[in-house]
């Protein structure tokens, strides 16, 4: 048996990344860029004006005051009419070009405008203006040609706002990977039918969906296969088109642990099998070499709890990897017992706490992990109630109350704290 | 003008959450439960093997060795053909049913089984072998007719696997809210064309509908409406179809900010135009009541920066109520200034930060918030480098290196911090 640490590098030597698509800024969002992406134009495109009020030559106004004749009006979407002189204001409104030989918008509650005569005037009284006030020089933002974006950069919703003002509507990324999933088990019934006797309902495949897309893959459900070599190797090479197939049971050392044998028989090689780790020794995990970058092959322990810490240790990473994400593990924060805790046996032990007290308020004390009451690691509903799974290492039994522990945060635990 | 708190308070109270509809579990995924969810049957449905090894009756191993016939064998999805009796055991697969008259299971490392005569025998030697070990007894993990799920709760990976054990392939969750984007100005032409004269392209549309999708809603893009009475008209009206309309642009008080006026024209009634914030200060709120619950519209300032930041402190909390989520803000946490600030003005202050240092490891340091050197707030690819947005209350104008400030994470700080 291997320790975590070598499984997890022995994975993640085999992760490479998908090759990149270009995709529409919808499907871009979250995924991580595959080139540097060049500004086409200066951005704004044009001197434009931060405020409503008057473009103005700022050295026509001493001290911020005087009065000005009004020669022009721009609205946004406007082309103002002529240039700008010396005693002269153009009436502007945000986000419209100031006119050439205007230096500065001074607001319009410092204005006060005048009609006589079929002749309009502005009274300023301002403080100091500044030649540049409340104008965005062409090109401020971004200049044509710069980098705005680079290569190994996740897409935040304030990037896709980058990337239109750039004019970029496609983008190369890397692709989010398709990962099928396949429970295996002649006991195993879909959770639309009433389990007959000896039979039980298809938890995993819908867990693990789910949890595939949390970690932004792309879930491929095929189903349910039964414990015999032909349908284990029909359903197995269905998933072996995908970029990651998880398969979930079969992978102890029973009789009927078919899994190894067949994956083995369709050309996928064993990297390991068994981790030191409790719950999650029996996880198989092989590869088959492909063209376009290897198949990678978890055999999760069937056991649904044994299966999430599998999935979050080990096969996370993985997808994270394929996306060419860079970070690839869930947080891990520090958190005080509130019961004490006896280990039994010898492997890194993770056991499902719940947390309490408010991480975000930065008060600098960490908060408490209580134990959860669960009946082994078939019990899901237990599971449901956790924020996350704290880690007692090995080579230790006793952890006290008031201990600090890492703990792993699961998806309840970043939806609450 | 009003303060942020009671804006928010204004917008919460008008933010009830959508009417619950049935959706299967990979919508439902990451939704609020609107029923509470019973098991249907006992769960396991039979006292099931949690290892492979052989089943006995406990009290026939005086401390936990002795001889005993194999007379049977299951597997999982097996049915046991006889009950156990005393001197007797089966052979058993991890998930098999237990035979009736069994009371425990003998891992198979403790057990050693000899073959004479037509004779199966297994010697078995173990430590103490208690009742019960090793078996799942049926409705151990849920009991016919007990709630597993409640109403209110959001739904995780792990719970569509509890969903899936207790039979439930649909549930009754409250929909993710649609919200139309509408950004406004004569001045814009869409992202994939050049801009012309005076003109300059959408970037707050697809930013506002990525920030839709971040927030749980589901976004409508209605193009872009130019500054006249009836084009923004006719385009409002497609977005009050919607449960959330949101503009942006034409709201300051200049001369062809038409919007509120036209809002008000097609029945949505006011609640507030403006908050002290910087920046953000024009914001204008109103809601068009509706059999269905109310509509509610925002009208969020053109700058993209000023969009973002109302956008954060109340846009994502009233998708979050309609979605009824019981977390309606993003987190703030604790920051320590790498740089002095000097407030200009008496309006609580958000500030562009990027963060440095570890926000997990928990040694109960708080992280460093470095200001950036942003352009002011059409500055979007400055913006595109924070982690988050500081916040300086009003009320004092000078903050010194090492302070302690409260910093609203945005999403490129939760993906990195």
């Amino acid at each position: 048996m291997i320790e975590i640490h070598q499984a997890l590098s022995m994975i993640l030597e085999r992760a490479r990344p998908r090759a990149p698509e270009r995709q529409g800024l919808d499907q871009a969002l979250g995924r991580v860029l595959a080139e540097d992406v060049i500004n086409d134009i200066d951005s704004p495109p044009y001197d434009k004006a931060l405020m409503d009020g008057y473009a103005v030559v700022a050295s026509d106004l001493r001290g911020g005051r005087g009065e000005l004749m009004v020669v022009d009006e721009v609205a946004a979407g406007d082309i103002p009419c002529e240039p700008l002189q010396s005693g002269m204001a153009t009436r502007i409104m945000t986000g419209a070009p100031v006119p050439r030989g205007a230096d500065a918008i001074v607001v319009d509650e410092c204005c006060r405008m005048d009609e006589a005569g079929g002749i309009t005037t502005v009274r300023i009284d301002d403080r100091d203006v500044r030649p540049g006030q409340h104008i965005l020089g062409r090109g401020r933002s971004v200049r044509r040609g710069e980098t705005v974006l680079q290569i190994g950069r996740r897409l935040s919703a304030i990037d896709a706002g980058l990337l239109a003002e750039v004019g970029r509507t496609q983008v190369l990324v890397h692709a989010s990977p398709r990962v099928a999933v396949l429970p295996t088990g002649t006991e195993l019934v879909p959770a639309c039918d009433v389990p007959g006797p000896g039979q039980i309902r298809n938890s995993n495949g819908p867990m693990l969906g789910a949890l595939v897309s949390s970690a932004g893959g792309q879930p491929v459900d095929l189903g349910i296969a039964r414990d015999t070599e032909s349908e284990l190797a029909r359903q197995m090479n269905r998933g072996l088109h995908e970029d990651i197939l998880i398969l979930s049971g079969g992978v102890s050392a029973g009789d009927f642990d078919l899994v190894p044998h067949v994956l083995r028989d369709l050309g996928v090689e064993q990297v390991f099998h068994g981790v030191r780790l409790k719950p999650g020794r029996p996880l198989w995990f092989g590869v088959l070499p492909h063209a376009k970058g290897s198949r990678l092959v978890f055999g999760l322990p069937g056991n649904p709890v044994s299966g999430l810490v599998c999935f979050e240790l080990f096969v996370r990473p993985a997808i994270a990897a394929l996306a060419a994400l860079p970070q690839v593990s869930r947080p891990m924060i520090a958190a005080r017992l509130s019961d004490p805790f006896r280990h039994t046996g010898d492997r890194p032990t993770y056991f499902p706490v719940r947390l309490e007290g408010d991480r975000w308020e930065g008060d600098g004390d960490p908060v408490q992990a209580r134990l959860l009451d669960w009946k082994g690691s078939a019990d899901l509903r237990t599971l449901a109630c956790a924020d996350g799974l704290a880690l007692f290492p090995a080579g230790r039994s006793e952890y006290a109350l008031d201990e600090t522990v890492q703990v792993m945060l699961l998806e309840r635990g970043l939806f609450a704290h």
